[in-house]
Protein backbone atom coordinates (compact mmCIF):
# COMPACT_ATOMS: atom_id res chain seq x y z
CA UNK A 1 0.00 0.00 0.00
CA UNK A 2 1.90 3.01 -1.02
CA UNK A 3 1.42 6.10 0.92
CA UNK A 4 -1.15 8.74 0.73
CA UNK A 5 -0.04 11.75 -1.77
CA UNK A 6 0.21 15.87 -1.42
CA UNK A 7 -2.46 18.27 -2.80
CA UNK A 8 -0.30 20.99 -4.12
CA UNK A 9 -2.37 23.82 -4.99
CA UNK A 10 -0.44 26.43 -7.45
CA UNK A 11 -2.19 29.81 -7.89
CA UNK A 12 -1.51 33.41 -7.36
CA UNK A 13 -2.87 36.74 -8.96
CA UNK A 14 -4.33 36.56 -12.49
CA UNK A 15 -1.38 37.47 -14.77
CA UNK A 16 1.48 36.22 -12.75
CA UNK A 17 2.28 33.01 -14.56
CA UNK A 18 0.95 30.07 -13.11
CA UNK A 19 0.08 28.03 -16.74
CA UNK A 20 4.15 28.60 -17.97
CA UNK A 21 5.57 27.66 -14.37
CA UNK A 22 3.45 24.71 -14.30
CA UNK A 23 4.10 23.78 -17.98
CA UNK A 24 7.39 24.15 -17.36
CA UNK A 25 7.27 21.47 -14.03
CA UNK A 26 5.24 19.23 -15.61
CA UNK A 27 7.80 19.30 -18.71
CA UNK A 28 9.73 17.37 -16.44
CA UNK A 29 9.46 13.72 -17.26
CA UNK A 30 10.86 12.67 -14.00
CA UNK A 31 8.61 14.55 -12.02
CA UNK A 32 5.99 12.58 -9.38
CA UNK A 33 3.20 14.58 -9.90
CA UNK A 34 0.51 14.62 -11.57
CA UNK A 35 -1.79 17.84 -13.38
CA UNK A 36 -5.11 17.30 -12.31
CA UNK A 37 -7.10 17.46 -15.21
CA UNK A 38 -9.92 20.23 -15.07
CA UNK A 39 -13.65 19.24 -16.08
CA UNK A 40 -15.39 22.44 -18.67
CA UNK A 41 -18.48 22.23 -20.51
CA UNK A 42 -16.59 24.06 -23.49
CA UNK A 43 -16.38 22.47 -26.74
CA UNK A 44 -13.13 20.34 -27.42
CA UNK A 45 -10.64 22.23 -29.29
CA UNK A 46 -8.43 20.54 -32.40
CA UNK A 47 -6.51 17.80 -30.97
CA UNK A 48 -7.82 18.53 -27.48
CA UNK A 49 -8.73 14.50 -25.97
CA UNK A 50 -11.24 14.26 -23.61
CA UNK A 51 -9.44 12.69 -19.97
CA UNK A 52 -6.13 14.28 -21.24
CA UNK A 53 -6.50 17.92 -21.59
CA UNK A 54 -9.89 18.04 -19.59
CA UNK A 55 -12.75 15.88 -18.98
CA UNK A 56 -15.75 17.48 -21.29
CA UNK A 57 -19.26 17.40 -20.21
CA UNK A 58 -22.74 18.93 -21.03
CA UNK A 59 -23.77 21.77 -19.29
CA UNK A 60 -26.06 19.46 -17.27
CA UNK A 61 -24.23 16.51 -16.48
CA UNK A 62 -21.78 20.15 -14.98
CA UNK A 63 -24.53 20.86 -12.83
CA UNK A 64 -25.40 17.87 -11.86
CA UNK A 65 -21.78 17.52 -10.25
CA UNK A 66 -22.37 20.69 -8.84
CA UNK A 67 -25.84 19.84 -6.83
CA UNK A 68 -23.99 16.90 -6.04
CA UNK A 69 -21.12 18.71 -4.28
CA UNK A 70 -18.73 17.04 -6.40
CA UNK A 71 -16.18 19.51 -7.40
CA UNK A 72 -13.68 20.86 -5.48
CA UNK A 73 -14.07 24.58 -6.74
CA UNK A 74 -15.78 25.40 -10.04
CA UNK A 75 -16.27 28.67 -12.33
CA UNK A 76 -17.98 29.99 -14.78
CA UNK A 77 -15.93 32.09 -17.24
CA UNK A 78 -17.40 32.92 -20.83
CA UNK A 79 -20.84 31.09 -20.64
CA UNK A 80 -19.00 27.97 -20.28
CA UNK A 81 -18.20 26.35 -16.70
CA UNK A 82 -14.95 25.21 -15.29
CA UNK A 83 -14.04 23.01 -12.40
CA UNK A 84 -11.97 20.65 -10.66
CA UNK A 85 -13.87 16.74 -9.94
CA UNK A 86 -12.96 15.78 -6.80
CA UNK A 87 -12.92 12.16 -7.69
CA UNK A 88 -10.10 12.39 -9.93
CA UNK A 89 -8.01 14.24 -7.50
CA UNK A 90 -8.67 11.63 -4.68
CA UNK A 91 -8.12 8.80 -6.96
CA UNK A 92 -4.82 9.53 -7.77
CA UNK A 93 -3.93 10.60 -4.43
CA UNK A 94 -5.16 7.52 -3.06
CA UNK A 95 -2.40 5.84 -5.60
CA UNK A 96 0.18 7.71 -4.07
CA UNK A 97 0.91 10.74 -6.35
CA UNK A 98 1.13 14.08 -6.22
CA UNK A 99 -1.47 16.06 -7.55
CA UNK A 100 -1.21 19.52 -8.86
CA UNK A 101 -4.19 21.99 -9.24
CA UNK A 102 -3.19 25.60 -11.23
CA UNK A 103 -6.04 27.78 -10.19
CA UNK A 104 -7.36 31.42 -9.26
CA UNK A 105 -7.26 32.59 -5.91
CA UNK A 106 -11.16 32.54 -4.87
CA UNK A 107 -10.58 28.73 -6.78
CA UNK A 108 -7.71 28.27 -3.78
CA UNK A 109 -9.64 29.32 -1.45
CA UNK A 110 -12.66 27.28 -1.81
CA UNK A 111 -10.21 24.07 -2.22
CA UNK A 112 -8.29 25.21 1.48
CA UNK A 113 -11.72 24.86 3.09
CA UNK A 114 -11.72 21.41 1.40
CA UNK A 115 -8.30 20.07 1.74
CA UNK A 116 -6.86 21.96 4.57
CA UNK A 117 -3.99 19.64 4.71
CA UNK A 118 -2.67 20.75 1.06
CA UNK A 119 0.33 22.46 0.06
CA UNK A 120 -0.79 25.73 -0.78
CA UNK A 121 1.84 27.51 -3.11
CA UNK A 122 1.25 31.67 -3.93
CA UNK A 123 3.01 32.80 -7.47
CA UNK A 124 3.89 35.80 -6.61
CA UNK A 125 4.81 38.64 -9.03
CA UNK A 126 8.12 40.41 -9.11
CA UNK A 127 6.30 43.49 -9.49
CA UNK A 128 6.49 43.41 -6.00
CA UNK A 129 9.67 43.59 -5.27
CA UNK A 130 10.14 45.31 -8.30
CA UNK A 131 8.11 48.17 -6.26
CA UNK A 132 10.70 48.71 -3.75
CA UNK A 133 13.14 50.00 -6.04
CA UNK A 134 10.68 51.68 -7.85
CA UNK A 135 9.94 53.67 -4.63
CA UNK A 136 13.79 53.89 -4.13
CA UNK A 137 14.17 55.62 -7.17
CA UNK A 138 11.24 57.89 -6.76
CA UNK A 139 10.94 61.03 -9.63
CA UNK A 140 11.24 58.37 -12.89
CA UNK A 141 7.26 57.88 -12.31
CA UNK A 142 4.42 59.75 -11.43
CA UNK A 143 2.71 60.02 -8.03
CA UNK A 144 -0.36 58.40 -9.25
CA UNK A 145 1.45 55.57 -11.54
CA UNK A 146 3.28 54.90 -7.74
CA UNK A 147 -0.27 54.63 -6.25
CA UNK A 148 -2.17 52.66 -8.75
CA UNK A 149 0.73 50.54 -7.85
CA UNK A 150 0.70 50.35 -4.10
CA UNK A 151 -3.24 49.56 -4.23
CA UNK A 152 -2.85 46.65 -6.16
CA UNK A 153 0.30 45.43 -4.13
CA UNK A 154 -1.44 45.89 -0.85
CA UNK A 155 -4.10 43.54 -2.16
CA UNK A 156 -1.66 41.10 -3.53
CA UNK A 157 -0.08 41.00 -0.22
CA UNK A 158 -3.55 40.72 1.43
CA UNK A 159 -4.02 37.12 -0.81
CA UNK A 160 -0.52 35.68 0.76
CA UNK A 161 -2.22 34.83 3.88
CA UNK A 162 -4.15 31.72 3.05
CA UNK A 163 -1.00 30.12 2.06
CA UNK A 164 1.66 28.61 3.08
CA UNK A 165 4.25 29.53 0.51
CA UNK A 166 5.14 32.54 -0.95
CA UNK A 167 7.38 31.95 -4.35
CA UNK A 168 8.39 34.87 -6.31
CA UNK A 169 8.01 33.96 -9.77
CA UNK A 170 11.32 36.66 -10.92
CA UNK A 171 12.31 34.10 -13.08
CA UNK A 172 10.41 31.24 -14.47
CA UNK A 173 13.18 28.27 -13.84
CA UNK A 174 13.98 29.50 -10.37
CA UNK A 175 10.16 29.46 -9.18
CA UNK A 176 9.75 26.03 -10.40
CA UNK A 177 13.09 24.84 -8.67
CA UNK A 178 11.29 26.26 -5.53
CA UNK A 179 8.73 24.87 -6.07
CA UNK A 180 9.96 21.74 -6.49
CA UNK A 181 11.87 21.63 -3.43
CA UNK A 182 8.45 22.72 -1.38
CA UNK A 183 7.38 19.61 -2.52
CA UNK A 184 10.40 17.45 -1.57
CA UNK A 185 10.45 19.03 1.41
CA UNK A 186 7.01 18.37 2.51
CA UNK A 187 7.54 15.10 1.85
CA UNK A 188 10.25 15.09 4.76
CA UNK A 189 8.35 16.75 7.27
CA UNK A 190 8.49 14.95 10.55
CA UNK A 191 4.79 14.84 10.34
CA UNK A 192 4.47 12.74 7.73
CA UNK A 193 7.82 10.69 7.94
CA UNK A 194 7.51 9.81 11.73
CA UNK A 195 3.91 7.72 11.27
CA UNK A 196 5.40 5.87 8.63
CA UNK A 197 8.28 4.20 10.72
CA UNK A 198 5.84 3.57 13.70
CA UNK A 199 3.81 2.06 11.84
CA UNK A 200 6.64 -0.12 10.30
CA UNK A 201 7.06 -1.27 14.20
CA UNK A 202 3.90 -1.86 15.01
CA UNK A 203 3.33 -4.17 12.15
CA UNK A 204 6.26 -6.20 13.51
CA UNK A 205 4.89 -6.36 16.69
CA UNK A 206 1.43 -7.97 15.67
CA UNK A 207 4.24 -10.90 13.89
CA UNK B 1 19.37 45.86 5.99
CA UNK B 2 19.29 41.92 5.31
CA UNK B 3 17.20 39.05 6.45
CA UNK B 4 18.08 37.20 9.43
CA UNK B 5 19.09 33.64 8.44
CA UNK B 6 17.84 30.35 9.50
CA UNK B 7 19.04 28.25 12.09
CA UNK B 8 19.86 24.74 10.34
CA UNK B 9 19.92 21.86 13.00
CA UNK B 10 21.35 18.49 11.70
CA UNK B 11 21.31 15.76 13.93
CA UNK B 12 20.46 11.99 14.38
CA UNK B 13 21.42 8.78 16.12
CA UNK B 14 25.76 8.08 16.12
CA UNK B 15 26.49 6.64 13.08
CA UNK B 16 23.92 7.68 10.85
CA UNK B 17 26.41 9.96 8.92
CA UNK B 18 25.71 13.24 9.91
CA UNK B 19 29.72 14.54 9.35
CA UNK B 20 29.62 13.13 5.68
CA UNK B 21 26.62 14.41 4.92
CA UNK B 22 27.48 18.04 6.12
CA UNK B 23 31.07 18.30 3.96
CA UNK B 24 28.86 17.00 1.08
CA UNK B 25 26.57 19.64 1.66
CA UNK B 26 29.60 22.83 2.34
CA UNK B 27 31.62 21.26 -0.53
CA UNK B 28 28.93 23.22 -2.76
CA UNK B 29 30.69 26.60 -3.20
CA UNK B 30 27.34 28.02 -3.77
CA UNK B 31 25.93 27.33 -0.69
CA UNK B 32 24.89 30.36 1.25
CA UNK B 33 24.66 28.31 4.49
CA UNK B 34 27.42 28.92 7.01
CA UNK B 35 28.79 26.01 9.57
CA UNK B 36 29.05 26.50 12.66
CA UNK B 37 32.66 26.81 13.63
CA UNK B 38 32.83 24.68 17.69
CA UNK B 39 34.63 25.48 20.49
CA UNK B 40 36.86 23.42 22.29
CA UNK B 41 39.74 22.71 24.70
CA UNK B 42 41.62 20.22 23.06
CA UNK B 43 44.75 20.90 21.62
CA UNK B 44 44.76 22.05 17.64
CA UNK B 45 46.01 19.04 15.42
CA UNK B 46 48.19 20.34 13.02
CA UNK B 47 47.01 22.36 10.14
CA UNK B 48 43.98 23.27 11.98
CA UNK B 49 43.16 26.54 12.46
CA UNK B 50 41.92 28.54 14.92
CA UNK B 51 38.49 30.13 13.86
CA UNK B 52 38.75 27.73 10.92
CA UNK B 53 38.50 24.84 11.96
CA UNK B 54 37.54 25.20 16.06
CA UNK B 55 37.85 28.31 18.23
CA UNK B 56 40.38 26.62 20.53
CA UNK B 57 39.88 27.78 24.44
CA UNK B 58 41.59 26.89 27.59
CA UNK B 59 39.79 24.72 30.00
CA UNK B 60 38.82 27.77 32.32
CA UNK B 61 37.86 30.27 29.48
CA UNK B 62 35.47 27.29 28.52
CA UNK B 63 34.24 27.13 31.73
CA UNK B 64 33.93 30.72 32.42
CA UNK B 65 31.53 30.53 29.08
CA UNK B 66 29.64 27.49 30.08
CA UNK B 67 28.89 29.44 33.35
CA UNK B 68 28.07 32.76 31.48
CA UNK B 69 25.47 31.13 29.59
CA UNK B 70 27.42 31.68 26.44
CA UNK B 71 27.28 28.17 24.66
CA UNK B 72 23.86 26.77 23.00
CA UNK B 73 24.98 23.53 23.95
CA UNK B 74 28.07 21.83 25.14
CA UNK B 75 29.55 18.32 26.37
CA UNK B 76 32.69 16.39 27.53
CA UNK B 77 34.39 13.72 25.54
CA UNK B 78 37.40 11.77 26.43
CA UNK B 79 38.77 14.81 28.92
CA UNK B 80 37.90 18.17 26.62
CA UNK B 81 35.11 19.91 26.01
CA UNK B 82 33.10 20.73 22.83
CA UNK B 83 30.51 23.49 22.41
CA UNK B 84 28.54 26.11 20.07
CA UNK B 85 29.24 29.36 21.29
CA UNK B 86 26.43 31.38 20.91
CA UNK B 87 27.83 34.62 19.91
CA UNK B 88 29.06 33.46 16.62
CA UNK B 89 25.86 31.78 15.53
CA UNK B 90 23.86 34.87 16.50
CA UNK B 91 26.23 37.60 14.47
CA UNK B 92 26.52 34.68 11.22
CA UNK B 93 22.44 34.99 11.70
CA UNK B 94 22.66 38.40 11.88
CA UNK B 95 24.42 39.00 8.79
CA UNK B 96 21.31 36.98 6.99
CA UNK B 97 23.66 34.19 6.14
CA UNK B 98 21.61 30.53 7.33
CA UNK B 99 24.10 28.72 9.78
CA UNK B 100 24.23 24.98 10.06
CA UNK B 101 25.09 22.61 13.35
CA UNK B 102 25.93 19.31 12.67
CA UNK B 103 25.59 17.81 16.74
CA UNK B 104 24.22 14.49 18.53
CA UNK B 105 20.80 14.06 19.55
CA UNK B 106 21.29 15.71 23.20
CA UNK B 107 22.83 19.17 22.11
CA UNK B 108 19.91 19.08 19.25
CA UNK B 109 17.37 18.89 21.91
CA UNK B 110 19.35 21.85 24.55
CA UNK B 111 19.30 23.88 21.02
CA UNK B 112 15.91 23.49 20.18
CA UNK B 113 14.97 25.30 23.92
CA UNK B 114 17.34 28.17 23.08
CA UNK B 115 16.24 28.48 19.23
CA UNK B 116 12.34 27.44 19.12
CA UNK B 117 12.41 29.18 15.80
CA UNK B 118 15.73 27.36 14.34
CA UNK B 119 14.96 23.92 11.90
CA UNK B 120 15.68 21.13 13.41
CA UNK B 121 16.82 17.93 10.60
CA UNK B 122 16.57 14.44 11.75
CA UNK B 123 19.08 12.06 9.71
CA UNK B 124 17.13 8.76 9.92
CA UNK B 125 19.41 6.16 9.55
CA UNK B 126 19.00 3.42 6.04
CA UNK B 127 18.86 0.67 8.69
CA UNK B 128 15.36 1.56 9.68
CA UNK B 129 13.96 1.13 6.38
CA UNK B 130 16.18 -1.53 5.50
CA UNK B 131 14.53 -3.45 9.35
CA UNK B 132 11.14 -4.02 7.46
CA UNK B 133 12.88 -6.29 4.71
CA UNK B 134 14.54 -8.01 7.40
CA UNK B 135 11.58 -8.59 9.10
CA UNK B 136 9.49 -9.17 6.02
CA UNK B 137 12.39 -12.23 5.43
CA UNK B 138 12.56 -13.44 8.63
CA UNK B 139 14.48 -16.80 9.22
CA UNK B 140 17.62 -15.78 7.58
CA UNK B 141 18.37 -13.62 10.91
CA UNK B 142 18.14 -14.82 14.47
CA UNK B 143 15.46 -14.00 16.60
CA UNK B 144 17.91 -12.12 19.37
CA UNK B 145 19.55 -10.10 16.19
CA UNK B 146 16.21 -9.22 14.90
CA UNK B 147 14.88 -7.93 18.49
CA UNK B 148 17.79 -5.74 19.27
CA UNK B 149 17.39 -3.57 15.78
CA UNK B 150 13.99 -3.42 16.74
CA UNK B 151 15.27 -2.01 20.36
CA UNK B 152 17.66 0.40 18.95
CA UNK B 153 14.75 1.46 16.23
CA UNK B 154 12.10 1.90 18.30
CA UNK B 155 14.82 4.94 20.31
CA UNK B 156 15.89 6.02 16.99
CA UNK B 157 12.09 6.72 16.01
CA UNK B 158 10.84 8.20 19.07
CA UNK B 159 13.86 10.58 18.88
CA UNK B 160 12.33 11.96 15.80
CA UNK B 161 9.53 14.18 17.40
CA UNK B 162 11.74 16.39 18.24
CA UNK B 163 12.17 17.44 14.99
CA UNK B 164 11.10 19.16 11.99
CA UNK B 165 12.55 17.33 9.11
CA UNK B 166 13.06 13.55 8.57
CA UNK B 167 15.60 12.59 6.20
CA UNK B 168 16.82 9.18 5.10
CA UNK B 169 20.65 8.77 4.41
CA UNK B 170 19.87 5.84 2.20
CA UNK B 171 22.63 8.12 -0.49
CA UNK B 172 24.99 10.61 0.56
CA UNK B 173 24.01 12.78 -2.46
CA UNK B 174 20.29 12.22 -2.36
CA UNK B 175 20.09 13.12 1.67
CA UNK B 176 22.35 16.41 0.65
CA UNK B 177 19.89 17.07 -2.30
CA UNK B 178 16.78 16.55 0.54
CA UNK B 179 18.63 18.50 3.23
CA UNK B 180 19.05 21.69 0.38
CA UNK B 181 15.62 21.60 -0.82
CA UNK B 182 14.72 21.72 2.98
CA UNK B 183 16.26 25.16 3.39
CA UNK B 184 15.23 26.54 0.11
CA UNK B 185 11.37 25.51 1.13
CA UNK B 186 11.67 27.23 4.15
CA UNK B 187 12.64 30.19 2.91
CA UNK B 188 9.84 30.08 0.82
CA UNK B 189 7.56 29.83 3.59
CA UNK B 190 4.52 32.57 3.73
CA UNK B 191 5.25 33.54 7.81
CA UNK B 192 8.60 34.59 6.52
CA UNK B 193 8.05 36.03 3.43
CA UNK B 194 4.72 37.87 3.81
CA UNK B 195 6.14 40.27 6.20
CA UNK B 196 8.92 41.04 4.48
CA UNK B 197 6.38 42.43 1.62
CA UNK B 198 3.86 44.27 4.00
CA UNK B 199 7.50 46.04 5.53
CA UNK B 200 7.76 46.92 1.79
CA UNK B 201 4.02 48.61 1.86
CA UNK B 202 4.79 50.25 5.53
CA UNK B 203 8.25 51.93 4.29
CA UNK B 204 6.51 53.29 1.69
CA UNK B 205 3.78 55.15 3.93
CA UNK B 206 6.22 56.79 6.28
CA UNK B 207 8.13 57.75 2.84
Amino acid sequence: MSERGLLIVLSGPSGVGKGTVRKEIFSDENTNLQYSISMTTRSPREGEIDGVDYFFKSRSEFEKLIEENKLLEWAEYVGNYYGTPIEYVEETLQSGKDVMLEIEVQGALKVRNAFPEGLFIFLAPPSLSELKNRIQTRGTETEELINNRMTVAKEEIEMMDAYDYVVENDKVELACERIKAIVVAEHCRRERVAPRYKKMLEVDERC
